[in-house]
Protein backbone atom coordinates (compact mmCIF):
# COMPACT_ATOMS: atom_id res chain seq x y z
CA UNK A 1 0.00 0.00 0.00
CA UNK A 2 2.63 2.59 1.36
CA UNK A 3 4.54 1.35 -2.18
CA UNK A 4 1.96 2.26 -4.45
CA UNK A 5 1.23 5.68 -2.55
CA UNK A 6 4.78 6.21 -3.46
CA UNK A 7 4.68 5.68 -6.86
CA UNK A 8 1.71 8.02 -7.18
CA UNK A 9 3.48 10.48 -5.72
CA UNK A 10 6.39 10.46 -8.17
CA UNK A 11 3.82 10.25 -10.79
CA UNK A 12 2.25 13.54 -9.90
CA UNK A 13 5.70 15.08 -9.54
CA UNK A 14 6.64 13.39 -12.78
CA UNK A 15 3.56 14.68 -14.66
CA UNK A 16 4.30 18.47 -13.49
CA UNK A 17 7.51 18.33 -14.89
CA UNK A 18 6.38 16.79 -18.31
CA UNK A 19 3.62 19.73 -18.44
CA UNK A 20 6.48 22.07 -17.69
CA UNK A 21 8.09 20.95 -20.16
CA UNK A 22 5.58 21.48 -22.89
CA UNK A 23 4.94 24.84 -21.27
CA UNK A 24 9.03 25.68 -22.08
CA UNK A 25 8.72 24.30 -25.83
CA UNK A 26 5.38 26.74 -25.91
CA UNK A 27 7.30 29.83 -25.20
CA UNK A 28 9.76 28.87 -26.56
CA UNK A 29 7.90 28.71 -29.85
CA UNK A 30 5.35 31.75 -28.96
CA UNK A 31 8.24 34.09 -28.29
CA UNK A 32 9.98 32.43 -31.73
CA UNK A 33 6.94 33.32 -33.99
CA UNK A 34 6.25 36.74 -32.21
CA UNK A 35 9.74 38.08 -33.10
CA UNK A 36 10.24 36.44 -36.60
CA UNK A 37 6.53 36.70 -37.55
CA UNK A 38 6.27 33.12 -37.95
CA UNK A 39 2.42 32.34 -38.21
CA UNK A 40 2.78 28.44 -38.52
CA UNK A 41 5.11 28.22 -36.18
CA UNK A 42 2.20 30.75 -34.30
CA UNK A 43 -0.81 27.92 -35.22
CA UNK A 44 1.16 24.96 -33.53
CA UNK A 45 1.77 26.88 -30.20
CA UNK A 46 -1.90 27.33 -30.79
CA UNK A 47 -2.71 23.81 -31.55
CA UNK A 48 -0.99 22.46 -28.58
CA UNK A 49 -2.35 24.33 -26.46
CA UNK A 50 -5.01 21.83 -25.91
CA UNK A 51 -2.90 19.08 -25.12
CA UNK A 52 -1.47 20.62 -22.27
CA UNK A 53 -5.07 21.69 -21.07
CA UNK A 54 -5.69 17.85 -20.89
CA UNK A 55 -3.08 16.58 -19.30
CA UNK A 56 -3.48 19.47 -16.61
CA UNK A 57 -6.59 18.25 -16.42
CA UNK A 58 -5.68 14.30 -15.97
CA UNK A 59 -3.36 15.69 -13.22
CA UNK A 60 -5.91 17.14 -11.64
CA UNK A 61 -8.48 13.95 -11.55
CA UNK A 62 -4.95 12.14 -10.75
CA UNK A 63 -4.64 14.58 -7.68
CA UNK A 64 -7.93 13.95 -6.27
CA UNK A 65 -8.23 10.59 -6.72
CA UNK A 66 -4.96 10.58 -4.76
CA UNK A 67 -6.40 12.46 -1.85
CA UNK A 68 -9.66 10.75 -1.47
CA UNK A 69 -8.04 7.39 -1.75
CA UNK A 70 -4.38 7.92 -0.09
CA UNK A 71 -5.52 10.67 2.62
CA UNK A 72 -2.26 11.84 2.48
CA UNK A 73 -0.51 14.28 5.56
CA UNK A 74 2.32 16.80 5.81
CA UNK A 75 4.47 17.32 2.82
CA UNK A 76 2.45 14.39 1.00
CA UNK A 77 -0.72 16.58 1.41
CA UNK A 78 1.31 19.80 0.73
CA UNK A 79 2.15 18.02 -2.97
CA UNK A 80 -0.81 17.53 -3.38
CA UNK A 81 -2.47 20.73 -2.52
CA UNK A 82 0.70 22.27 -4.40
CA UNK A 83 0.04 20.33 -7.65
CA UNK A 84 -3.54 21.24 -7.90
CA UNK A 85 -2.25 25.15 -8.03
CA UNK A 86 0.65 24.63 -10.51
CA UNK A 87 -1.47 22.65 -12.67
CA UNK A 88 -3.60 25.88 -12.69
CA UNK A 89 -0.40 28.24 -13.28
CA UNK A 90 1.08 25.72 -15.91
CA UNK A 91 -2.04 25.52 -17.85
CA UNK A 92 -2.28 29.61 -17.92
CA UNK A 93 1.44 30.19 -18.66
CA UNK A 94 0.80 27.82 -22.16
CA UNK A 95 -2.43 29.79 -22.34
CA UNK A 96 -0.25 33.22 -22.15
CA UNK A 97 2.14 31.56 -24.96
CA UNK A 98 -0.56 31.25 -27.45
CA UNK A 99 -1.59 34.56 -27.09
CA UNK A 100 1.78 35.82 -27.61
CA UNK A 101 1.87 33.34 -30.84
CA UNK A 102 -1.74 34.70 -31.28
CA UNK A 103 -0.80 38.43 -31.80
CA UNK A 104 1.93 37.57 -34.09
CA UNK A 105 -1.03 35.91 -36.70
CA UNK A 106 -3.39 38.72 -36.17
CA UNK A 107 -1.17 40.81 -37.44
CA UNK A 108 0.37 38.41 -40.44
CA UNK A 109 1.75 39.68 -42.59
CA UNK A 110 2.92 42.40 -40.57
CA UNK A 111 4.39 42.36 -37.40
CA UNK A 112 3.28 42.73 -34.31
CA UNK A 113 5.92 44.67 -32.98
CA UNK A 114 6.31 47.99 -33.37
CA UNK A 115 9.49 49.71 -33.85
CA UNK A 116 11.77 50.66 -31.11
CA UNK A 117 10.62 47.26 -28.68
CA UNK A 118 12.13 44.60 -30.71
CA UNK A 119 15.17 44.72 -28.91
CA UNK A 120 12.89 45.00 -25.61
CA UNK A 121 10.47 41.81 -26.15
CA UNK A 122 13.33 39.94 -27.08
CA UNK A 123 15.06 39.91 -24.02
CA UNK A 124 11.56 39.50 -22.70
CA UNK A 125 11.26 36.21 -24.50
CA UNK A 126 14.66 35.10 -23.51
CA UNK A 127 13.67 35.52 -19.75
CA UNK A 128 10.27 34.02 -20.21
CA UNK A 129 12.26 30.64 -21.44
CA UNK A 130 14.92 30.60 -18.67
CA UNK A 131 12.36 30.57 -16.72
CA UNK A 132 10.69 28.13 -17.68
CA UNK A 133 13.84 26.23 -17.92
CA UNK A 134 14.26 27.14 -14.48
CA UNK A 135 10.66 25.45 -13.31
CA UNK A 136 11.29 22.32 -14.99
CA UNK A 137 14.59 22.00 -13.43
CA UNK A 138 12.80 23.20 -9.27
CA UNK A 139 9.72 20.61 -9.92
CA UNK A 140 12.29 17.86 -11.06
CA UNK A 141 15.15 18.57 -8.61
CA UNK A 142 12.99 20.33 -6.06
CA UNK A 143 16.24 22.58 -4.87
CA UNK A 144 15.49 25.13 -3.47
CA UNK A 145 18.04 27.51 -4.60
CA UNK A 146 16.38 27.72 -7.74
CA UNK A 147 13.16 29.69 -6.51
CA UNK A 148 15.29 32.42 -5.92
CA UNK A 149 16.60 32.58 -9.06
CA UNK A 150 13.15 32.48 -10.66
CA UNK A 151 12.11 35.47 -8.40
CA UNK A 152 14.96 37.22 -9.71
CA UNK A 153 14.21 36.89 -13.55
CA UNK A 154 10.56 37.89 -12.77
CA UNK A 155 11.87 41.52 -11.45
CA UNK A 156 13.72 41.84 -14.53
CA UNK A 157 10.59 40.65 -16.56
CA UNK A 158 8.62 43.59 -14.40
CA UNK A 159 11.24 46.43 -15.12
CA UNK A 160 11.01 45.27 -19.07
CA UNK A 161 6.68 45.89 -18.61
CA UNK A 162 7.80 48.73 -17.13
CA UNK A 163 10.36 49.89 -19.76
CA UNK A 164 8.13 49.33 -22.47
CA UNK A 165 5.05 51.43 -20.97
CA UNK A 166 7.43 54.31 -20.81
CA UNK A 167 7.90 53.56 -24.47
CA UNK A 168 4.93 53.48 -25.52
CA UNK A 169 3.41 56.62 -23.34
CA UNK A 170 6.33 58.84 -24.44
CA UNK A 171 5.53 58.15 -27.94
CA UNK A 172 8.75 56.53 -29.19
CA UNK A 173 6.86 54.57 -30.85
CA UNK A 174 3.43 56.35 -32.27
CA UNK A 175 4.32 55.68 -35.49
CA UNK A 176 3.39 52.25 -35.40
CA UNK A 177 -0.79 53.76 -34.67
CA UNK A 178 -3.18 52.19 -32.26
CA UNK A 179 -2.60 48.93 -33.36
CA UNK A 180 0.71 48.78 -32.37
CA UNK A 181 0.32 50.09 -29.00
CA UNK A 182 -2.61 47.93 -28.23
CA UNK A 183 0.00 44.97 -29.44
CA UNK A 184 2.93 46.02 -27.62
CA UNK A 185 0.35 46.67 -24.41
CA UNK A 186 -0.89 42.84 -24.67
CA UNK A 187 2.42 41.44 -25.23
CA UNK A 188 3.86 43.13 -22.55
CA UNK A 189 1.22 42.35 -19.91
CA UNK A 190 1.41 38.50 -21.21
CA UNK A 191 4.85 38.17 -20.65
CA UNK A 192 4.62 40.07 -17.44
CA UNK A 193 2.09 37.40 -16.51
CA UNK A 194 3.82 34.75 -17.32
CA UNK A 195 6.73 35.59 -14.84
CA UNK A 196 3.80 35.99 -12.16
CA UNK A 197 2.60 32.52 -12.62
CA UNK A 198 6.12 31.00 -12.88
CA UNK A 199 6.43 32.52 -9.51
CA UNK A 200 3.14 31.26 -8.13
CA UNK A 201 4.50 28.02 -8.40
CA UNK A 202 8.07 28.80 -7.00
CA UNK A 203 5.22 29.44 -3.65
CA UNK A 204 3.64 26.09 -3.90
CA UNK A 205 6.84 24.85 -4.19
CA UNK A 206 8.49 26.43 -0.61
CA UNK A 207 4.98 25.37 0.77
CA UNK A 208 5.77 21.62 -0.20
CA UNK A 209 9.52 21.86 0.61
CA UNK A 210 9.26 24.34 4.11
CA UNK A 211 5.70 24.39 4.69
CA UNK A 212 5.61 27.57 4.89
CA UNK A 213 2.61 29.55 2.95
CA UNK A 214 3.36 32.33 1.86
CA UNK B 1 -16.46 14.41 15.71
CA UNK B 2 -18.51 14.49 12.55
CA UNK B 3 -20.36 17.56 13.64
CA UNK B 4 -17.36 19.46 14.29
CA UNK B 5 -16.43 18.33 10.87
CA UNK B 6 -19.52 19.47 9.54
CA UNK B 7 -19.18 22.59 11.33
CA UNK B 8 -15.89 22.98 9.39
CA UNK B 9 -17.40 22.66 6.22
CA UNK B 10 -19.97 25.18 6.84
CA UNK B 11 -17.04 27.55 8.36
CA UNK B 12 -15.25 26.92 4.45
CA UNK B 13 -18.17 28.07 2.91
CA UNK B 14 -19.23 31.04 5.01
CA UNK B 15 -15.57 32.04 4.53
CA UNK B 16 -15.82 32.00 0.75
CA UNK B 17 -19.09 34.27 0.67
CA UNK B 18 -17.38 36.52 2.81
CA UNK B 19 -14.49 36.77 0.37
CA UNK B 20 -16.91 36.82 -2.10
CA UNK B 21 -19.06 40.23 -0.61
CA UNK B 22 -16.06 41.84 -0.32
CA UNK B 23 -14.95 41.35 -3.85
CA UNK B 24 -18.29 42.65 -4.97
CA UNK B 25 -17.55 45.57 -3.00
CA UNK B 26 -14.12 46.07 -4.58
CA UNK B 27 -15.71 45.83 -8.18
CA UNK B 28 -18.33 48.15 -7.48
CA UNK B 29 -16.07 50.82 -5.89
CA UNK B 30 -13.44 49.97 -8.70
CA UNK B 31 -15.48 50.72 -11.95
CA UNK B 32 -17.18 53.73 -10.00
CA UNK B 33 -14.07 55.02 -9.84
CA UNK B 34 -12.96 54.29 -13.16
CA UNK B 35 -16.03 56.24 -14.56
CA UNK B 36 -16.03 59.44 -12.04
CA UNK B 37 -11.94 59.78 -12.00
CA UNK B 38 -12.52 59.08 -7.98
CA UNK B 39 -8.65 59.24 -6.45
CA UNK B 40 -9.89 58.97 -2.97
CA UNK B 41 -12.33 55.50 -3.83
CA UNK B 42 -9.53 54.37 -5.74
CA UNK B 43 -7.08 54.44 -3.07
CA UNK B 44 -9.66 52.88 -0.90
CA UNK B 45 -10.04 49.65 -3.25
CA UNK B 46 -6.32 49.45 -3.44
CA UNK B 47 -5.76 49.51 -0.15
CA UNK B 48 -9.01 47.29 0.77
CA UNK B 49 -7.16 44.34 -1.25
CA UNK B 50 -4.55 43.63 1.87
CA UNK B 51 -7.46 42.68 3.77
CA UNK B 52 -8.73 40.14 0.89
CA UNK B 53 -5.28 38.62 0.63
CA UNK B 54 -5.00 38.26 4.02
CA UNK B 55 -9.08 36.00 4.07
CA UNK B 56 -8.00 33.66 1.16
CA UNK B 57 -4.72 32.83 2.56
CA UNK B 58 -6.17 32.22 5.97
CA UNK B 59 -8.69 30.03 4.10
CA UNK B 60 -6.37 28.08 2.65
CA UNK B 61 -4.69 27.27 5.65
CA UNK B 62 -7.95 26.32 7.69
CA UNK B 63 -8.75 24.23 4.26
CA UNK B 64 -5.51 22.14 4.17
CA UNK B 65 -5.87 21.65 8.22
CA UNK B 66 -9.06 20.31 7.46
CA UNK B 67 -7.42 18.33 4.44
CA UNK B 68 -5.23 16.60 7.20
CA UNK B 69 -7.24 16.52 9.94
CA UNK B 70 -10.93 15.40 8.84
CA UNK B 71 -9.75 13.40 5.38
CA UNK B 72 -12.87 14.26 3.37
CA UNK B 73 -14.01 12.25 0.74
CA UNK B 74 -16.73 12.31 -2.09
CA UNK B 75 -18.55 16.22 -2.03
CA UNK B 76 -16.72 17.12 1.19
CA UNK B 77 -13.16 17.15 -0.31
CA UNK B 78 -14.59 18.69 -3.56
CA UNK B 79 -15.08 21.40 -1.52
CA UNK B 80 -12.22 21.40 -0.11
CA UNK B 81 -10.30 21.34 -3.65
CA UNK B 82 -12.58 23.72 -5.06
CA UNK B 83 -12.40 26.30 -1.91
CA UNK B 84 -8.03 26.08 -2.72
CA UNK B 85 -9.15 27.12 -6.36
CA UNK B 86 -11.88 29.84 -5.73
CA UNK B 87 -10.11 31.58 -3.01
CA UNK B 88 -7.23 31.80 -5.76
CA UNK B 89 -9.82 32.85 -8.36
CA UNK B 90 -11.34 35.59 -5.54
CA UNK B 91 -7.91 37.20 -4.91
CA UNK B 92 -7.58 37.57 -8.35
CA UNK B 93 -10.57 39.52 -8.86
CA UNK B 94 -9.74 41.57 -6.25
CA UNK B 95 -6.46 42.40 -7.45
CA UNK B 96 -7.83 42.94 -10.90
CA UNK B 97 -10.33 45.40 -8.96
CA UNK B 98 -7.65 47.25 -8.25
CA UNK B 99 -5.32 47.47 -10.89
CA UNK B 100 -8.92 49.13 -12.72
CA UNK B 101 -8.98 51.45 -9.58
CA UNK B 102 -5.12 52.49 -10.22
CA UNK B 103 -5.54 52.90 -13.92
CA UNK B 104 -7.71 55.96 -12.55
CA UNK B 105 -5.37 57.12 -10.07
CA UNK B 106 -2.62 57.05 -12.45
CA UNK B 107 -4.47 59.13 -15.05
CA UNK B 108 -5.97 61.65 -12.14
CA UNK B 109 -6.97 64.29 -12.68
CA UNK B 110 -7.56 63.42 -15.88
CA UNK B 111 -10.11 60.29 -17.26
CA UNK B 112 -8.29 56.88 -17.63
CA UNK B 113 -11.49 56.31 -20.48
CA UNK B 114 -11.31 57.49 -24.04
CA UNK B 115 -13.56 59.02 -25.48
CA UNK B 116 -15.96 57.29 -27.18
CA UNK B 117 -15.44 54.12 -24.58
CA UNK B 118 -17.12 55.85 -21.62
CA UNK B 119 -20.57 53.74 -22.08
CA UNK B 120 -18.85 50.50 -23.12
CA UNK B 121 -16.97 50.76 -20.01
CA UNK B 122 -20.26 52.03 -18.00
CA UNK B 123 -22.29 48.35 -19.51
CA UNK B 124 -18.32 46.18 -18.71
CA UNK B 125 -18.45 47.64 -15.27
CA UNK B 126 -22.32 46.89 -14.36
CA UNK B 127 -21.89 43.36 -15.58
CA UNK B 128 -18.89 42.74 -13.32
CA UNK B 129 -20.48 43.93 -10.25
CA UNK B 130 -23.48 41.86 -11.43
CA UNK B 131 -21.65 38.65 -11.41
CA UNK B 132 -19.83 39.15 -8.47
CA UNK B 133 -22.99 39.69 -6.71
CA UNK B 134 -24.47 36.35 -8.51
CA UNK B 135 -21.12 34.57 -7.09
CA UNK B 136 -22.24 35.37 -3.72
CA UNK B 137 -25.54 34.13 -4.43
CA UNK B 138 -23.91 30.84 -5.90
CA UNK B 139 -21.64 30.27 -3.15
CA UNK B 140 -24.13 30.86 -0.12
CA UNK B 141 -27.25 29.34 -1.84
CA UNK B 142 -25.59 26.42 -4.08
CA UNK B 143 -28.40 26.66 -6.88
CA UNK B 144 -27.34 25.50 -10.01
CA UNK B 145 -29.00 27.37 -12.22
CA UNK B 146 -26.99 30.77 -11.57
CA UNK B 147 -23.99 28.92 -12.95
CA UNK B 148 -25.42 29.57 -16.27
CA UNK B 149 -26.79 33.09 -15.34
CA UNK B 150 -22.61 34.07 -14.84
CA UNK B 151 -21.83 32.21 -17.71
CA UNK B 152 -24.23 34.24 -20.57
CA UNK B 153 -22.98 37.72 -18.62
CA UNK B 154 -18.98 36.24 -19.74
CA UNK B 155 -20.43 36.55 -22.74
CA UNK B 156 -21.61 39.70 -22.73
CA UNK B 157 -18.70 40.86 -21.31
CA UNK B 158 -16.29 38.96 -23.76
CA UNK B 159 -18.23 40.81 -26.63
CA UNK B 160 -17.68 44.24 -25.00
CA UNK B 161 -14.28 43.61 -24.65
CA UNK B 162 -14.02 42.94 -28.45
CA UNK B 163 -16.04 46.19 -29.10
CA UNK B 164 -13.41 47.92 -27.14
CA UNK B 165 -10.25 46.76 -29.55
CA UNK B 166 -12.66 47.23 -32.71
CA UNK B 167 -12.84 50.46 -31.48
CA UNK B 168 -9.52 51.46 -30.59
CA UNK B 169 -8.43 50.14 -33.92
CA UNK B 170 -10.22 51.64 -36.18
CA UNK B 171 -9.38 54.99 -34.73
CA UNK B 172 -12.08 56.00 -33.33
CA UNK B 173 -10.97 56.95 -30.15
CA UNK B 174 -7.58 57.76 -31.88
CA UNK B 175 -8.36 61.75 -30.21
CA UNK B 176 -6.74 59.97 -27.28
CA UNK B 177 -3.13 59.53 -28.23
CA UNK B 178 -0.88 56.55 -26.78
CA UNK B 179 -1.90 57.13 -23.05
CA UNK B 180 -5.96 56.67 -24.21
CA UNK B 181 -4.70 53.30 -26.48
CA UNK B 182 -2.93 51.58 -23.17
CA UNK B 183 -5.14 52.69 -20.70
CA UNK B 184 -8.11 51.25 -22.97
CA UNK B 185 -6.48 47.95 -23.66
CA UNK B 186 -5.77 47.31 -20.44
CA UNK B 187 -9.20 48.35 -18.69
CA UNK B 188 -10.52 46.26 -21.29
CA UNK B 189 -8.54 43.31 -20.21
CA UNK B 190 -9.10 43.44 -16.56
CA UNK B 191 -12.63 43.51 -17.05
CA UNK B 192 -12.24 40.26 -19.64
CA UNK B 193 -10.34 38.98 -17.18
CA UNK B 194 -12.81 39.27 -13.93
CA UNK B 195 -15.30 37.44 -15.89
CA UNK B 196 -12.69 34.18 -16.88
CA UNK B 197 -12.36 34.30 -13.11
CA UNK B 198 -16.12 34.38 -12.42
CA UNK B 199 -16.59 31.44 -14.57
CA UNK B 200 -13.63 29.81 -13.12
CA UNK B 201 -15.46 29.83 -9.63
CA UNK B 202 -18.16 28.42 -11.66
CA UNK B 203 -16.52 25.29 -12.88
CA UNK B 204 -15.38 24.13 -9.30
CA UNK B 205 -18.66 25.27 -7.83
CA UNK B 206 -20.13 22.71 -10.37
CA UNK B 207 -17.42 19.93 -9.57
CA UNK B 208 -18.33 20.51 -5.79
CA UNK B 209 -21.96 19.56 -6.84
CA UNK B 210 -21.98 17.25 -9.88
CA UNK B 211 -18.47 15.73 -9.24
CA UNK B 212 -17.86 16.54 -13.07
CA UNK B 213 -14.55 18.31 -13.79
CA UNK B 214 -14.71 20.35 -16.65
Amino acid sequence: MRKVFQQELREVQERLVEIAELVEIAIKQATTAFATSDVVLAEQVIDDGEQIDQLAKALDELTIDILARQQPVASDLRLMVGSLRMSSSLERMADLAQHIAQLSRYRYPESAIPQGLRKTFAKMGEIDVEMAAKLVSLLREQDQAVIDEIRDLDDALDELHAKVFEKVLTEKVQASGPTGVVDATLASRYHERFGDHAVNITKQMNFFLSGELE
